[in-house]
């Protein structure tokens, strides 16, 4: 384990990636409009990759069309925020549109919260991970 | 209430203030050496701002130096990701200079994670506030 600043211990690429898989729900950080623009998404990890669906009227869909690195978070903190750890993972996100990998992510439990019509995939190349956690003994 | 797309309804500004009011920890969306960044912070509504401390020696409070507009969102779900909400605020965000309102919100029980030293409370302006809620009916 490493300890970065005081109260905060700096989480190894594999255990971020445990952490990750561990939870269903993350949050999606891109710009929309020239603003800063957040969307919480059910995910999956597949091959190396963030996984998740969205209906192709919302706005986080327009948004996939264009190209651009993105931050991905996913996090879990205790009663009062007290304890917990984060993960963060930045790079380029991209529809799925190889008809076999659609087959293969269609078996997972991903599904996009806008259910008014036809979705599509969207995969966030885990190019940079970082994660922390927040240990106890720096909460008391 | 006002239905969105389907599954998701939206949230009126009050029911979102309330909201963020419920929750201890929510996210800051901002942007570091020219990529999309969040955090996770400790936070508390204060007079129409969202108010959170940060050490002095982390790149957080590096970031916050900048005048700019950032994005602030906290969320809850149940277990699986099938129902839940999510309030998303975007304003500029500024250190708190004025030192009667240091004072008052030094009795806010909002600290930072790093405690390494100094530190000092950002506020984000809640220009924009948007929120909403995944129904249980479209999980099903």
């Amino acid at each position: 384990m490493t300890t970065g600043t005081a109260g905060l211990e700096v989480l190894p690429r594999e255990e971020c990636l445990a952490l990750l898989a561990s939870v269903h729900v993350g949050r999606v950080v891109f710009t929309e409009r020239a603003l800063p623009a957040i969307e919480p998404v059910n995910f999956a990890l597949d091959d190396g990759t963030i996984v998740f669906r969205v209906d192709s009227e919302s706005a986080l869909a327009a948004a996939t069309r264009c190209k651009a690195v993105v931050a991905f978070e996913a996090d879990h903190f205790e009663e009062g925020g007290r304890t917990g750890w984060s993960v963060t993972a930045v790079g380029r996100w991209r529809r799925v549109e190889d008809p076999d990998k659609i087959a293969r992510l269609c078996r997972l439990r991903v599904r996009p919260w806008l259910q008014g019509g036809d979705d599509h995939f969207v995969e966030i190349e885990l190019t940079q991970v970082t994660g922390r956690r927040l240990a106890s003994a720096a909460a008391d």
